[in-house]
């Protein structure tokens, strides 16, 4: 399914004009290691894919997927010293956040949605939330800015569901693990190396940062958690109770 | 007990001077709303707190608290709604941590702790360690940067031992709650207004987030958990448990 | 044809490690008017189009394109006052490209060309270059920084193969219009309302720069000079020669 | 005496929000050198000792004290090349001071004293003043800031009643010198090294600025004029002249 | 002629606050190595005196000239490699047009014309006024801010008037060549070494920019083209057409 | 005099860069209100004056002088209210003097001198020296920059010689006073309103800062002590003099 209906991308100018009642989405992703078996792209791809389905449940629109994103940490994204891992100051995340959603606003929207798929961008898209709506509001605009991301809205029984051969390893390690391969595998099938899935240590959680970061506290691979049993099938089922989950948050959200 | 032996605020110059070789430890609170029973300085009391006593066993110094710090949020502090709360923006906390590191290491110190109370810190020490490491290493400059808090790096049972009336209702809600009312009963006692403990609904979790902030998101009185429980011996148990965790982690991350 | 090899995207961070001492090629767009026939995703498909056919010859490998660009000039890009025209602001543009160069250097390139398919970025993009330059030569790191775009590498010749129909406006006012459309013809004719591509009126040259932006000196349509006689074939005459002269520059500038 | 009464840090959220209409202070020092008899507190402590008394007169309240403070100058303050002087960059000092008032005014607060006790702070305090005010009257708030320290309102006579012993030596010298020490022995007696309290050189006045500074422009103790003849009695003549002038100056300034 | 009435550097305050309804003008050049025939001070000279004069004709007035510009780039000003090119970072060019405007602003100028004379100024003035712009516009103040230089506003056949013996090079490469040199020859002859006027090679066009810059793209001497053939009197006939059509800017932007 | 050969401004690149050894001199002043006797650009025509008789002496050269400046307090120059005031941000005037420095670092030069006619440019000068200074150090340049203006160096008898009729009022209300009067009738009589220079009232000292700015604390002429008396031969005995101890400071802080 190509969901052209509802890029912003694919649209002309008087288009997208038309569609400034509906929601805008941002997608927001990385480009960061994922592993031997998955590309840079990852998180990326997801951003993009939830976006462009929960655009089509809501007839919203989807806004240019923002590549790159703020720095992965060690015990969240395998950190820095991963070469492939481009990492953005805070600073420049949230200026281009700023300025897309600014630009959106002055074009007369007033629902917009962030949509992330990098857990470390967080605090950076909300300090801009932060800052744009005391400005709008100083300005005397009602403008809604909701985000979230695929993991947090999923239901308390869709984990359960999917890890039915090996244990859940906390969110923090899911990256390049089931939930993330299995999505993969899901979305974009030829870009998974499937035969580079393998058995692997997980990662151990961390009580404190150390700078310079120390390279021994991530598995060589990249992967923080095993994610042997990944299947497509298991990716739809997350696909699917996520999209539902963020439909929800828009119809509540959105007023 | 005074710890005046370890304040590097009441040292004269030679005598901080004569310590660079030592761990230095600067605490960062914040002034945040916690609650009809416990003040406004809750976070920088256990910053300082816990500094003291972490430095008085790994014969560090603690420097002056930064008594400010990053935004509230809404499911994990109240949020910037309440009066009270003083929330400085991402850039300052980033600013002011990174200023005051690059003074102690032009003084020649070399292993530096920033210990934080306010879980909303996070991300901006983050960023401030991570663009001075870099800064540190270009020069050629060999410094070790450690961050941690007193929650992440409590023992496994710690938690068992203080639940026992009461549910653990997650760190996110343990705002003004049990653990914070408690360490406040045993640091600080005369600051806790005991008669108004009382029980109280609990915050639900959220999913997404949305600006302008909604006000029903949180309980009136600012408490995300019901402190009922709460007693001086609790905190004690908290207390020794995460110095004596701080202080392994001094003893495996500075070399 | 994919270019599936010389996407940065698509690799595991191994491969994309593995290729450090190839030219590594980041595209800029915008996401901008382009009148009722093109989408508003023009300048970055370009971006990415050029740099993968450039990478395909030369070796390269291709970086996420950056689909936001410096704000649109009403007399060369219609202008900021058309919705779907989505300006950053100049320091966010350096921003964003200073800290994805930095990740590059610190993975090891020294190669690194800034492909723009947006007149506007230029002055931006230079900004951030001198200011990286200067900096990696005060760490002593010998890094390469190429920046070229399209159309100022043509041939002097190709121009006039292209324009047989109609005469050629100058590069400012080709928003939109002959070689934009021809171009988009040939590498995303799915993207093309051919049917809307009319005669119309050329936009008149300024003299000067007046803000607010007067909104009548732009013809309505986004289109600053006339789309037609537009073809695919044209197009692939102007991607032909660019990406020989692209090589060629990437010959001489690298050494 | 305790001063709990007008401590920000002690109330709890309803009691601040009950105090809107009140002049609320906030106390600006330093950690500073002061030589061998005095702690690297001093500026901070007596920032917080004047606004603790000022309030007390006023019916205001105190927020928590900013104990780092702006560059020390070496020919008012000894300079950065004193180990224990942590100096914070100038744009550090605008964006803590902004962010904090800024806050209060959210709070409703609309009377705003800046109280410093580092001399060095005055053109960042000035200019933070000035960008506030202006976005202020901007959003049509009427938001009345005002900034003095513990010297600028002394009564003329004041000065002959404490320099009965030895000369004044002028304000820029007076460091760690009598007024500072006597000060302090009023204040806070435990924290001062009378012993240490030794006949020294008097700095000697500048005619312009040299950097990278020269080390022999200030005496090797960082005492800048003697502190010898300091006294409680002494500090108590100034804490009570400063005080009863401050209550002028809120008198007169807030309408 | 002095043009002393309309320089708001001689006047008194009271004189200048009287001309608020009138044009003001903010002249930018820079300081720029101009060859071995003109001196560095060559484009703050030429922007003053344009200022001067179309503020006789308009019954404008004219600020204190910006004596340094933005950075020099090789192909068009030489570059950054010739001693006694001063070149401004962009955002410091932003900040320094932005205050001083503003401060007309607040001064009750609503008519304000930034003339430059350094073609490398051009991007950091746009995006100046568009931020002022949009500032203004929040504000609901009616600002009409106006962007030229001497060479845009040309009448065609100016050129053909000038050229009459070396063909024209193309704006870019005319640094120190006829125009600039028959200007200063008009506007201030005593800073000329006419004898240093000689033939020399014309620039080649570059198609790419790269950083670290090569020094042998520009003429060893600074001039991009061959400034022989100038006169004062070619100089008089691009002043006098200029200026008539600086004129007509006015006349026509200012509403 | 013309001083043409100290001039910067009118060298050209090859004289300039000859003169690497040289010290440099930036004359910085402001445009700010003088009274009814004394135009806009007094601390501009003073800097360069005094930078001009300074380089005569000290074999230096004069760069183009920076004719704006940081903002104007009403106790030392009247305010922001006054207009023709041009008051620059703090942050502005650090980046421009820095941005400029740098360059004469790069393009050799080592004895750097600052001088400024504008009381209030002194902190923001001092920040930029300090970080410039820092950062040339981590480099291993060894940049020696030196900051005064014609003041502060002055021999302690040259007052008495000056106020023989009327008492000195202090620096800070020598604005528009009797020194600067003098020195412009001395420098630059043809700027002088002789017949507006009148007996008027001295302004009061001010023990606090308040925001915003009240209209009433500065005599409504903007002189803040009497002008009268002020004679082009007084003006030479503070030129002589001060010129006199500026060549003492370049011989002593230069090595």
């Amino acid at each position: 399914m190509s969901f052209n209906h509802v890029r912003m991308n694919h649209m002309v100018w008087k288009e997208y004009a038309a569609r400034k009642d509906d929601i805008i989405i941002l997608p927001i992703g990385a480009t960061e290691q994922h592993g031997p078996h998955l590309p840079l792209c990852v998180d990326s791809v997801l951003a993009e894919e939830f976006a462009l389905r929960l655009a089509d449940k809501v007839n919203g629109i989807v806004a240019p997927t923002i590549s790159y994103g703020y720095k992965s940490a060690p015990l969240s994204g395998g950190g820095p010293l991963f070469p492939g891992t481009i990492d953005l100051n805070g600073s420049t995340v949230q200026a281009i956040i700023t300025d897309i959603v600014d630009e959106f606003v002055k074009d007369g929207f007033t629902k917009i949605f962030i949509l992330s798929a990098h857990f470390e961008n967080q605090a950076f898209i909300l300090e801009a939330m932060d800052l744009m709506s005391q400005k709008y509001e100083a300005m005397g605009k009602n403008i809604q800015l909701v985000n979230s991301n695929w993991w947090d809205p999923l239901s308390p029984d869709c984990l359960d569901k999917v890890f039915t051969e090996v244990p859940f390893p906390g969110w923090a390690f899911e990256h390049a693990a089931v939930t993330e391969t299995s999505l993969m595998m899901y979305f974009a099938p030829h870009l998974v190396r499937e035969n580079e899935i393998k058995p692997s240590k997980q990662a151990e959680p961390g009580t404190y940062f150390k700078y310079p970061i120390e390279k021994d506290i991530v598995p060589e691979t990249g992967v923080l958690a095993p994610a042997v049993s990944s299947t497509a099938e298991r990716g739809k089922i997350i696909a699917d109770d996520a999209i539902e989950n963020l439909v929800k948050i828009c119809k509540k959200a959105f007023k």
